[in-house]
């Protein structure tokens, strides 16, 4: 008996979510760069928004241990190691990405306050301050509502229940994992943080895809555990980057060209297969269709986020080819609601090895697999309810320099944003190949 | 880090798999007085039987395991707090059902030596003495061999594939408790110290079929985990008892009344639900047509143990119809490849469910549930491989006061004994209602 173990177990004051600020998207780390580079100024609001309604957070979780946990998180800095970890690594084949500027930005890094309220069983909760201290906000706040969320659920069951409910989790991960290990010329990277079952599970999870995976598993997005296992920290970029420039574009044409105008930004930051462009903030068919030809030239990756995987593959596949480049030499990365079919379950999302097998051989192909591989306890409950269900939670710029912050992508129903400025920005960038449109007439 | 733990967990020499002289089925301590009563002087020689004869237990399992285990047992010593739960516990609503006398005899008991060579691949596994001395090896011996097999297999996997290992069990566990859950008036005992995987593994099945059954789940045959965790403890006779008495009857007329004696020497020691006759011994359909009246007067329970379940129950119910008894006075007690069928599973057995749906409400009912309880990891080795799998293993009396013992089963190619005295004790007891008889003609 470790006496000093079990009495500290029974008795310490909290139990961080968040230990590091490393335990973030190795994305932030990316943005934040750009955004200190390029938009030090610029003020920004953040806000969480739970797609799932009908899951009334505010009586689930305790206000105060949400508060609890943010705090916890406002008291974190970047630890001597994890900077050296930032400054010294290769990232994505590049050394020293990162520039000392930026390192001493982060050795400084505090986190601003945030502002929580109630309304209709749902937390109100949202963050205002300069874009480069905020934005770190996004993934700390969704994976603490997820863990929270969880552990709301641990509470309801006895030890033997949630005994078998990880017993069933591993067993279905284990289910998929044996699907995507034949796949030849996988690289699938993990991307659940933000809507991950608990800190513990991913970390577990992360492991199990490296052992089992082997070479097809190539890097987690979460900084902290590439950092502490020595694995490859994989990002790209968000859509709070192309909505902070339409937000602060001042006419319709510059509205227009601030999708590109933000990638050649990007490419004077990063090179090579960090030019992975995300081309449905404001619709992918007029994002592609109007791409200038240097998009084409210089960027290497797509990530499709909205649309369904197959027609996104086979749209970028076309485009690429219009602008005679052999899609061979891109890679499209898939990362939008991945799953893998098991036989005889369901299965949640768009299934990784049909995906690989239609696409195989005609484009590169990388997937970034998130919440299905995290946080899917679906079913798992021994009781049979869905307690354990995960979240469809986001945490979204609203707001830049006072400007409403706009997202319309592929699907007319997902668009974010107040009504008029939605309308504007449909006038402005059109409704080619966006699903989900009404029929007026 | 609780170093003791760690350096202990690494180099200690033995993990014992026989802790305690009471982790074995309780049936031993009631066929233990009994040997002790009517047979002190009766000397056998029990034998161990691997029927899995693909699997040369002697490659896998290292000799100088085997002795360690073997020679820990014979270390082992009732002890004081044991021997006075069985003195004073409570079982079959029977308070001091174990006398002062026999309650000083295992006090004493010391195990005795053992005989071990290895022949073609196999363990040939023999005890020898005093039958009261030598009964208690058969369930250790088992369980010894048993666990030893499944450590050979944890060595060869990684400890993720364990980690799925069990993972996979115990969601097969819980889909069958999902299954046996809402079966009404269901009494189901577990039975599976003999083939368990192991005994942790086995104390965590325990658990979770009292808390998941509840009042479905009605006590355990190990007197270990009964004595533990305050259950209560299950147990009734073996074919030992038969078999040695058949042994010792002096001619043909003796062999064919052994069988009906020896239950009116159980009686003089037990009584009530301690009546349960195990009719199968040298076959059913006899055992059942010849009885004496006083037997289906007398006895409360049957347990079939080599004819199908629902044919055996049959069998009995028309038997006591016949005899004037009224079915729902008596039970049968379903021992024999006892298993729960699981949506889109193989069931490797009988189904529990199905033999209860048919015979409720007609004759009393309760299950004994071994090897499918606590050694069912068909299927779950991540690798695909057939190591966990468990083995069909027995340890039977070969022989009593120089004489061969013989069991002829339900099924004529399960029969045990020298060639000759099957012959003889077919001609005795006949081959009415016995399957796989070769035709000849």
């Amino acid at each position: 008996m470790d006496f000093a173990k079990r009495a500290h177990d029974h008795s310490f004051q909290i139990d961080p979510i968040v230990r590091s600020l490393l335990d973030t998207d190795f994305y932030k780390l990316l943005m934040g760069q750009f955004i200190y580079e390029h938009y030090p100024t610029t003020r920004v609001t953040f806000g969480l928004i739970n797609r799932t309604r009908e899951v009334r957070l505010a009586e689930i979780i305790p206000e105060s241990e949400l508060r609890a946990q943010l705090d916890q998180v406002r008291s974190l800095r970047f630890r001597h190691n994890e900077l050296i970890w930032i400054a010294g690594a290769t990232f994505y084949g590049k050394e020293r990405m990162f520039r000392p500027a930026f390192i001493d930005f982060l050795r400084a890094l505090r986190l601003p306050d945030y502002d929580l309220k109630v309304e209709d069983g749902q937390y109100v909760l949202t963050f205002s301050g300069n874009w480069m201290e905020v934005t770190w906000w996004e993934i700390y706040a969704l994976a603490i509502i997820s863990e929270l969320k969880s552990r709301a659920g641990h509470r309801l069951r006895r030890e033997l229940e949630l005994d078998f409910l990880y017993a069933r989790a591993k067993t279905r991960l284990l289910a998929k994992l044996q699907q995507l290990k034949p796949l030849e010329g996988l690289a699938l990277s993990e991307f659940g943080t933000r809507r991950r079952h608990s800190f513990l599970w991913q970390e577990w999870v992360v492991q199990a895809l490296a052992e089992v995976l082997g070479e097809g598993f190539v890097g987690t997005s979460n900084a902290f555990l590439a950092f502490k296992y020595g694995l490859d920290a994989k990002g790209t970029n968000a859509h709070e980057l192309p909505m902070v420039q339409a937000a602060l574009a001042p006419d319709n044409a510059a509205l227009k060209a601030s999708q590109y105008e933000l990638l050649r930004q990007w490419q004077n930051t990063y090179s090579g297969n960090l030019l992975v462009a995300l081309p449905d903030t404001f619709g992918t068919t007029q994002f592609l269709k109007d791409a200038p030809t240097w998009v084409a030239l210089n960027w290497r990756g797509y990530r499709p986020d909205s649309k369904p995987p197959i027609e996104a593959g086979e749209e970028i596949i076309r485009w690429l080819q219009r602008n005679a480049v052999d899609p061979k030499t891109r890679f499209v990365l898939f990362s939008d609601g991945l799953d893998v079919a098991v036989p005889g379950q369901r299965v949640r999302g768009e299934d990784i090895p049909a995906i690989h097998r239609l696409f195989a051989g005609r484009i590169g192909l990388a997937y970034g697999w998130g919440t299905n591989a995290t946080n899917d306890f679906r079913d798992c409950d021994p009781r049979g309810e869905t307690v354990f269900d995960p979240l469809s939670l986001v945490c979204k710029v609203i707001a830049a320099d006072g400007q409403p912050a706009v997202k319309l992508s592929d699907n007319f129903n997902k668009a974010t944003g107040p009504a008029a400025e939605i309308e504007r920005y449909r006038e402005v960038f059109g409704l080619d190949g966006v699903t989900g449109v009404p029929v007026l007439v």
